[in-house]
């Protein structure tokens, strides 16, 4: 069995030098091939003007799994659009879990939806990726 | 004429909290009633595993676009769902501004678009967000 | 047991005058309380330039799914705001089902996700809706 | 002057066989090379069982002004991604006005965002749409 696959040597090249997911604090609980899990727990610098977590720091979490989910398949992947609903609070010290699966990969374009939880298995967002694969294969 | 009009108190008591928008470095440029232009530099805190900005910060940005804008009008509005499409790529350096626009606004219900550009004028992310407007009045 | 329980006699109710639904050919082959299965095979006069079913043909069977399923939880919902992904070509003479189910709802806000497959069991349709749950209780 | 120009041909061509806008009753205002302008009546056979347009109507009209206003643009372009909010209700007997604009054009993504008013000047839907342009030029 190979115990470094390509699928994660992507995601390592990738998060070494992704600056803005090392700040958020985040953990890859898990790598798929189409698919990732990532944690991370929201520190006060990450509160808006209502004292919860803002918007952005869900988001972001999500669409870090997309970018992982979506790359993890080999070729290089670039999102399009995505949209995010944010159904419940996150607050200062919350836990937040996101899961990116894929739903539909063709050749040229993948659709991703990540669920993002706390740490009482509440939905906090609701995300959907959609991305557009390059010709270029990841070479690590 | 009003120095201190009711719409800036409500965005001043927001942004003094919003210690994530503190963070990005987020300026103010312009407070409108149901608009917002904010303006911000990316660091290379900011930026993902391309060396490009994470897709998370062009959204926080519009996201708090979206906050000020819809809370600007003085009932407390909380996000419902929100979209960007990510045009063009955003570098280290890249000064971002974001113009947010009412669209429609109806009793419980606003829509927002905020258009992101860069330095030199290139729309880098293309925004819509739906606030619920709640009840509360702001208080300041 | 309940046999024509109040969630199935609002679907009744709505289908009754849903004249487009009907148009359509929507058969119901499930009501559930806050899900909806849908069913309907794509005629030449819903074709496009492209000799495909026309982009709105699949988003009108989800959003009528989105209807039936955020309805059938009892209060009067209305649709705030959708999204569709068109990931498969349709033809004329592909039978398309359409599945809604619930997955945040609160006081207010409810979200659904709805799927449309064809006949091969092939994703051509990836909906998201999101609706604004009003105080008005159904009354059949 | 070529009073035939090639991106009305290409629209020309796509409504011959659009039944489906044909028998939403478009009227095609005015065609621009990435814009387009389209008008219909919403008929009674259009209703949904809240007496009003159902949701997929706006948004098919939207969506074919999408389809010509991108394709008009040479080459062969296929909707990816489009999302729709429903700001207003919408009555047999209502004149619909789409316009759709060109926001961002790239070699291979366009973005375009569709208005739709009533016959008061009243916007009823905000749409935002995604195409993936193929390399296949029309040869009209």
């Amino acid at each position: 069995m190979d115990k470094n696959p390509k699928h994660i040597r992507i995601v390592d090249a990738m998060m070494a030098k992704d600056y803005f997911s090392q700040w958020l604090g985040i953990e890859r609980l898990k790598d798929g091939e189409g698919s990732s899990v990532l944690r991370m727990t929201v520190r006060k610098e990450m509160v808006n003007g209502f004292g919860i977590a803002h918007g952005g720091i869900t988001y972001s979490l999500a669409d870090s799994a997309l970018a992982f989910a979506s790359n993890s398949q080999g070729r290089l992947a670039v999102s399009i659009e995505t949209s995010i609903s944010h159904t419940e609070k996150v607050r200062e010290g919350d836990v937040l879990t996101a899961v990116a699966e894929e739903e539909i990969l063709t050749h040229k374009i993948g659709n991703y939806r990540v669920t993002v939880k706390n740490q009482d298995g509440n939905v906090v967002g609701l995300f959907k990726g959609t991305v557009y694969r390059t010709g270029k294969e990841w070479d690590v």
